[in-house]
């Protein structure tokens, strides 16, 4: 059995924590800020049997990667508004920290 | 010296703590939701000796073990309230989860 | 690569996280409550290599150790004020628990 502690943004946490869900993974999400990741992330705790742990990884990586995203830039303040193209621009978002740690015990009361 | 890691309900959380600290285990609470549990669970850190795991599992288990409750339901809206009597039903609350993890060393400043 | 756990008071965690991150230390914090120190500390997570862990716990030690601070006692509530030479008292403010745990793997998606 493993402890999987993985830091994600927190746009990327509903939409993994299903994921997880769908493959019968069980998270504990706690919040967390900054660090390892821009502000506003999300702390999963997730247990895991030893031989699903890179299933759990898996999930992870595809739900939560860092990847370019195409956005409308906001049109400049005071700008002539009428003459302005808004050019869509690329950030990066997502990206995750995985920390997989060994278990001693486990217990469900 | 292990770090246990509990997460328990919200419910459970105070008693637990006072529980814990009548014998001398010191908790972190940290908010977390979802996931192992029900939505509005807490995941206590607790750090202690090799020799003291074994009490505060018991703690653990004898303050927030699953387990029956009876509950008045709540009376059916707009329901005939003068002839409906209410049945106590029996719902699960409670219940723990439990990571026991090793420790490769302890400070405190 | 290790995982360093660090439970510090709230007023310190900030000046904590700033002094991490100048030596490129990544900190993820988590709101916590009560326990090992005084109600309302931070929980911070450090991931780091083997032979930068006694670097960062000399950061923590520096920045969050226990210590005694003067601080002007309030004045009696209906006191007679004028007559009332508060009196600097020490408290002790501060301090850290702090776990290092083993990793079995890390990750960065
Ligand atoms: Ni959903
Ligand atoms: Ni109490
Ligand atoms: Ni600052």
């Amino acid at each position: 059995m493993k402890l999987i502690i993985a830091v994600v943004e927190d746009k990327d946490s509903h939409r993994l924590i299903d994921a997880l869900g769908e493959q019968d993974f069980k998270t504990t999400k706690l919040s967390s800020t900054g660090g390892f990741l821009k502000e506003g992330n999300t702390t999963l705790m997730i247990g895991c049997d030893d031989q699903n742990v890179d299933d759990a990884l898996a999930i992870i990586k595809q739900n939560s990667s860092q990847r370019e995203q195409m956005v409308a830039p906001i049109s400049p303040m005071g700008g002539n508004a009428d003459s302005y193209i808004p050019q869509p621009i690329n950030i990066e978002v997502g990206g995750a920290t995985v920390f997989v740690l060994p278990i001693e015990s486990f217990f469900q009361f």
